[in-house]
């Protein structure tokens, strides 16, 4: 794309609520924007980011044998009703009413539609197990929206529902859904520990949270630093205010105690903050009984569906990728998540020399389906490379005075390093970088 | 997919409400199904077709230099009481208050939000024009939902936006829009007409509509059988009310009066039912002065955008392909919109001949990245093939008895024929016909 044509408005200006990096650069470098507490606009570069994003979970899930569904995002309150969480799900939960005021809610979850939606469609055990999800939009009427796109009130999730005839088939897919996670946060170029967790408003038992490590992390979570066991720190205090009254020293005390008895190898324990980008839970029949959704077993004896939950926040991974990788200048996109790989930058617009060097590379990267982004605006270099920095695309070729030797440069946005590469070199090396 | 694995729950109940084929085969083919009043779910089947068609509309999109974006679908009433819609729009404008008391709206459509985007953010003509669009959930709040997805509450719609510094700049780009809706429509095999319209609550001057044709349209559509000339009833009469008067006998006379003078071909003209699915404006002004959106023209002085607005019903286009294209057996999808293009059908699943012909193609079409189904269940022949005509797969191959004379069939969808091939001929027979 040529950046003169293209809609990428960024600003010097940071939202006087952006405290944290991911929120102040997703913003300046013209990513999102902010429509109402908690409401955000993705922009043409934060769209196309979310949608590398959205794209991989997708990829992973249909190989994991999962079937991709939309349900309904407005769903009458009596669905919520029949399990109850019309009570218990709070004010997070927004309902509205029609014209007819008839009464509605804004999905915060979808556990009891994808239960209808399975039940008396699914009859037989033979017919199991079932897996289906969806990545669509969510809202959570949260009391004190904040930290950008991280906690909004409308947000993207993918959200998965399983269906089995046995416990032990549900606990199979749960650990396929480990591992089909693991492979869609490696692929997005994270680190990441998967949790041990609390189960919270959806129930069931046994439940796991994937966490990017990052600073800002919102949770504490506890990790042994040679074997795969991890927990969140909630799991082990009995409620929240005992968890807000701990500091991090005192944490250090407990791996003496109860950690280092549910951690077996032995191995020393660390903390660290952690991002919550996804949650798996094995829901067991809590919701299939309360909804009488049953399946006939092998002898035609009625059961309820054994199920399992999970989720992705996939709106969140796009803020989660840049929390965990920026520097002062801006955003450090990973290989799978940069809205484009390649800028090519002209110094100065008004040399011939360079706009035809930067326009012939612009359209042999094309040509090979590179993402490569033409930046030639009638800017300063200074304005340029800044930009080019608080964007964050991974490599920026940078056509300048050089020129007249022969020579371009090469800026690395992780490394920050420039190299001189001749002329002649250039797009070879581009294509063996990405 | 293998057909055993799959979730499509086909069905013979039609819904008591279903009056249009579209609405009937959609659910009893499981591609759809009812979550309240205009309010539908996307089964796995559904959600594949809906994606076929998003990505067709994305694709011709950005290949005409629009820029993909994602607006929030909850917006603060306070961007609608600026326009002044929040007391024209009426009930179809969903308003809802979050746990705060603040007034919000489900967006029905978002010229508004997109003005405000853009204000401030593109401030010179040097950076226009600009078009920017979105394929997000809308949701209108209908007295009467009906016909299934065709006119639900809840709907997935491709809204469009463009900005431009002059008049003359805006309708070119109306014109392009209308060429690049005239290639999406190709490209998903539909019939479709391009007709002068009335512009409505969205306002503005000189817009067009373009509508799938249908016996079950609720619009009527004269248009010229020689020339480009059509136009919606709608336009030649005062209001609602004379359009019902008026019956089709009526419409004819109308032919030798007002319509002749605005064809001026000199050709017949005839009346056809038409869906809408699409519909572009010539906005103007009409938003950015009373948003006060504006840029720097060349002597730097601020003007108000020019804008134009595009739209087009995506989930309906769903139902608008089927009331197009259909029989009296079930669907008949077009080559782009096909949920899968071939149906490998093993006619007796015992017959080990049978299953391993089966496997084998289904192996090898998979292997050349066709869409394709195996229908390796355990039912009777009669019941499969009704399913496969149901769903409407172009393509059928029927391993059956005739392998025994080294035959199979394949049934093609739309002609309903059958041709006996060779088995040895069968996959180079399949990757020609698709």
């Amino acid at each position: 794309m040529r950046r003169s044509r293209a809609f990428i408005p960024t600003t010097k200006e940071v939202p006087s609520d952006a405290t944290l990096p991911s929120h102040q650069f997703l913003v300046r470098g013209g990513f999102i924007n902010q429509q109402g507490a908690g409401l955000y606009n993705f922009m043409p570069l934060g769209k196309i980011v979310l949608e590398k994003i959205r794209k991989i979970v997708k990829e992973e899930l249909d190989k994991a044998g999962c079937n991709e569904v939309q349900l309904s995002f407005v769903t009458p309150i009596s669905l919520w009703d029949k399990s109850g969480r019309s009570d218990t799900m709070g004010k997070e939960m927004l309902r509205i009413q029609d014209r007819h005021q008839n009464d509605f809610v804004l999905s915060p979850t979808n556990e009891e539609a994808m239960v209808e939606l399975v039940k008396n469609r699914v009859t037989s055990y033979k017919d199991l197990p079932v897996n289906l999800y969806q990545i669509n939009t969510k809202f959570r009427d949260e009391a004190r929206p904040r930290y950008g796109i991280l906690r909004g009130r409308e947000f993207l999730m993918k959200d998965g529902y399983s269906f089995h005839s046995s416990k032990e088939d549900m606990i199979r897919e749960f650990n396929l859904m480990q591992e089909t996670y693991k492979k869609i946060f490696t692929r997005l170029g994270l680190d990441f520990r998967v949790v041990d967790a609390d189960s919270g408003a959806i129930g069931g038992t046994g439940s796991k949270e994937i966490h990017v490590l990052a600073n800002s992390g919102e949770d504490t979570i506890v990790v042994c630093d040679t074997c795969d066991y991890g927990a969140n720190i909630e799991t082990i205090f009995e409620d929240e205010a005992q968890v807000d009254a701990y500091n991090e020293k005192s944490y250090e005390e407990l791996t003496k105690l109860e950690l280092e008895q549910k951690c077996s190898c032995g191995s020393s324990l660390s903390f660290k903050k952690g991002i919550e980008v996804g949650h798996i839970f094995q829901l067991g029949t809590t919701y299939t009984s309360a909804l009488e959704a049953n399946f006939s077993d092998e002898n035609g004896k009625p059961k309820p569906f054994e199920m399992g939950t999970y989720g992705i926040g996939v709106s969140r991974l796009v803020a989660s990728v840049i929390e965990q990788n920026h520097d002062e200048n801006g955003c450090i996109w990973t290989k799978e998540t940069a809205p484009y790989t390649v800028n090519i930058m002209v110094s100065n617009i008004k040399d011939e020399a360079q706009v035809t060097l930067g326009e012939e590379l612009y359209l042999k990267l094309l040509g090979e389906n590179v993402e490569v982004m033409f930046d030639d605006r009638k800017e300063r270099f200074g304005f340029k490379m800044k930009d080019a920095e608080l964007i964050g695309f991974p490599y920026t070729v940078i056509i300048g005075k050089e020129l007249a030797n022969g020579l371009v440069q090469i800026y690395d946005r992780k490394t920050t390093e420039k190299t001189s590469v001749k002329t002649g070199d250039v797009f070879s090396t581009i294509m063996e970088l990405i």
